[in-house]
């Protein structure tokens, strides 16, 4: 009997604030496997982040620590020279949160998520990628590191013996060598979910996409990421659910280790 | 052979944050036996964190969480009207964030001690009292709770399962009936190291000290605190650990458990 | 000719936070004629504060300083311990910096009208009201302040020199003896978008309400609250804009001075 | 008779955070003409700053806005990407929080220095450069502003129509072209007090110093950074300012306009 193929879908998750309100925890939650649930840093706070946890745990997602730059007013979306021993702590103190709460809740951190800023300069910047890497392994080193497929963080994190989980985004355009399109460049963005919807089970079945040059380009994916920050990006994940469903492929955690 | 006498001696530590100094802790560690660290909250930046817990862990001082209400301007100090959920969820992060600090640093955190207004909050408060004691038992129901000798939290964490230790003021006057002369009134303050150092021996060898009404009070202390955060302050402190090494007394972390 | 009865309507706006938005102030500033505009101590970043001040100037609404006890995670709504001089240089520094936002909108602040816990504390704590006053008189004499229609403030605030603009809650159940039925009773906030408006109306031509024991209560109100944090709530006060309109009610900014 | 040489000597104070103390603003605000204060986006917490601007109107130092990216635990040093409608609201706020105090204290905002990663990147970077001076216009476009001496910076700010103050630093050696030797080179920072009194005296004498190449450079100093952010430091300001008095050599605020 042929083995179901499966991927695990991600979304970013425990982004309130105090009485702000972002996302839509509830619905987006039974969509996925894995939850990046904010620390602190560019979002969350503590009674807000529990009650995602909690939520997490009922429904059996994994949980990872979306860690990012500590910069509340900028949601962790601006560049940020950081010391390494600063970054690491940071990344330190963020995991541990998390897991305080995890706990609390019923469940554990398996995995750590960069955000925003960070996680761009991190696919690329050695030096603070291996600032982040530290803080993982300091914490647990059983951690798995989510990073941008075809990154070079991918390498650096396992030439220092971590796990990583290779993430693609199911609304970006990639370019013919496996890049993503910036954002700034026409065509960068998917809007039509039934498109996306396609296109992430292409990545699943053929492990690859059309390039926006029009060419196969090959993309290794461990998780797919998808998004519940409005309405709309809300009903775009139940499309990709439903299809993926429709396919018979399994939405499940990223398997972790050999 | 008489087993030796010994006390455990707490101090406040790791409340620098970024920039900003506040306190010695390279002078005030290798006198005590257990380390409050600050968590973020009222003080601590994870760096500055992250090196405080290297220094406690190179000289075997136990770690303690020192949580506070969120009020970093404020240095804690502040009574703040918080629901208890939020009390809760935000004893959790603390402690979690410090754990994973703790972790990084080869240590790890054995008790929780409730800082500034907080702590004089949950003396009496039972509502804000019970909303820390769960945050503890969420994370880990076998950490030490640190509380005013005498004071009706002792009572409320024993009836939840929690160890607590006790924790006596080196340099505060008391009543008789062993409570706490109010810092407005004279004498409420001992400034001489050497009286200070006397009432520290009387609290281990007697159980209590001339209340300051004249009579003697007993004071069951599991732990005295001292202070760290002026020159003056590691002096005296200095002075205690001095007087105790003459009387034969051992500073050592207090015992947790039977 | 006789004149038209006029009344000044009032909202809190500007308490979207970065990435986070809180309320439509799009949709309420068309239907007030005073903003309540948030200082960045319970809310508000300074580019949004700046947008929604011009917004404030195009309309020709009045804008106020929502000054907050220093809480963002709680939203300003829990009551604070704070030392009168920190109260005070808090209140300052909240002014001058929507003045200079203000300025660079076009327009100027006109009055203070404290948030959440601090408005509700300095109705009746002297302590608190009058490091309140202390600030506002230390940057500008000349703004209004406004306060809880009936409470000892006003007094206070008139013998210390400032115009006070009595406020009544539009949505709120008074007792007979004109004080507001506290959240936690039944009864205590009406929902009704026609009733509203209609005690609007009779607050405005009447000069009171029927009280929740029955019998009508005088409440002397300069300005009527209305809310737009929710789309519920901007509809309610579209409504009740319109039955003004209807009752030829002008809405217009408070007259400050004589 | 001829008219006594003058200079201006600045130096950054109102750097305490709450409970935190940095630097010794009694003692160096004697010896200045100019007072950079903190606005609360590195350092500066209402009730501190309100007190050093009263101490800087006792004694007749003007006053500046000490503007910074919001990064209180990286004190501002961090260079952060930021966009430039949220630098120049950010400007605005803190000049206006600081006009509001110094309104409270009895005196004025008359200048503008970019503090920290802000200072050093509006330097050459033009596109944050132009939004600081967007920020400093719509509040008050008769605030100078303080810019490294030689800077890129300065052109652009008097192109916009803003009076410009050229700063050189006491303790900093600068290459034959006269740009700053960086800190990460031998020989950057000068800390024989002699030594230091010695290149002030010849820059406001001579119009320059001695590179570190070995040949004059011109500097052209409309005012002189000082530090007061450590015993040393006060102590050289101590003798900086007694070697001015010394040389005939007037401090006194710079002039501003014509």
């Amino acid at each position: 009997m042929p083995v179901a193929p499966s991927i695990d879908l991600n979304s970013d998750l425990g982004e309130s604030y105090g009485q702000w309100t972002m996302g839509d925890d509830a619905a987006i939650l039974p969509l996925v496997s894995s939850a990046n649930v904010a620390c602190g840093f560019h979002a969350g706070s503590p009674a807000g982040i529990l009650e995602t946890l909690r939520a997490a745990q009922r429904l059996g997602v994994n949980v990872g620590a979306h860690v990012s730059y500590p910069d509340l007013v900028g949601f962790g979306r601006r560049n940020m020279d950081i010391a390494s021993d600063e970054l690491t702590a940071d990344v330190i103190y963020q995991i541990g949160a998390l897991q305080g709460l995890a706990t609390a809740a019923g469940t554990r951190v398996r995995y750590v998520k960069p955000h925003g800023a960070l996680y761009n300069t991190i696919a690329h910047d050695k030096h603070q990628a291996m600032a982040v890497i530290a803080g993982l392994r300091a914490v647990d080193a059983s951690l798995s590191l989510v990073a941008l497929a075809g990154s070079a963080l991918i390498e650096w994190a396992q030439d220092a013996g971590i796990h990583t989980v290779a993430e693609a985004f199911a609304d970006r355009a990639y370019h013919r060598d496996g890049t993503l399109v910036s954002r700034r460049e026409p065509g960068a963005v998917i809007h039509d979910a039934n498109e996306v919807a396609e296109r992430v089970v292409r990545m699943i079945i053929d492990g690859g996409v059309m390039s926006i040059e029009g060419e196969f380009t090959a993309i290794h994916a461990d998780s797919i990421c998808v998004h519940g920050d409005s309405p709309g990006a809300v009903e775009m994940t139940r499309q990709i659910r439903q299809r993926l469903d429709a396919e018979g492929i399994v939405v499940r955690g990223f398997k972790q280790g050999a």
